[in-house]
């Protein structure tokens, strides 16, 4: 359903929030990380800093829970629609990566921190 | 702002209709496409497969307005919310490229077309 190929093994994915359509975060995703998310219904990206699968969440207890997963026109990216547990997408704190707005030559900050990144790797 | 060095000079975006949240397309930009878009307001990509610039809309005419400008926690992708003239973002004629839906292993149509895809390179 996915075409690996054309970039190397890994494809773009997306997590958007399922009931607001906020956009949360882009990560990557190789076959195995694919194959897994589809089974487990919980997103699994590739780490392409630590050349290992990422399931997200697995240090922070904060998964994300997929409602249902498109495939765009060429099969090169993916868009899964999640819920994300414990409200932060970033690992900053904040609900989604996109918490940054370019305004001018500026990056503005357009997002409440909803989770103080201190306490989320806290957990083990 | 952005960090075009990390893969190789161009970076995701993320076209999302600034109305409605739906995430329209994901495309690649390198220094020059994001530069042109922040100038512009229109949205300019790279295209991969030809290798230069793609001013979206410059065949079809459909070209996206952006609204507003985010940069995720990495710096290295980016999101862009659009007004979409024409309504189509996708060249099959659909509003969205996410226009299918995996269910078990299959993919399912999740959406209508807007636009007759036939029409949309005809003016020139």
């Amino acid at each position: 359903m996915i075409n690996f190929d054309k970039s190397g093994g890994i494809v773009p994915a997306i997590a958007q929030d399922a009931e607001t359509g906020e956009v949360l975060m882009l990560a990557w995703m190789n076959r195995e990380a694919w194959e897994e998310t589809l089974r487990t219904g919980r997103a699994v990206y590739y780490s392409r800093s630590r050349g290992r699968l990422w399931r997200k969440g697995e240090e922070s207890g904060h998964v994300q829970h997929v409602v249902e997963v498109r495939v765009d026109c060429d099969a090169d990216t993916v868009l899964l629609k999640v819920r994300q547990v414990g409200g932060a997408a970033c690992h900053e704190g904040y609900k989604s990566c996109f918490f940054r707005r370019v305004e001018g030559d500026q990056l503005q900050l357009a997002a409440e921190r909803v989770v103080d990144p201190a306490t989320i790797y806290r957990k083990s």
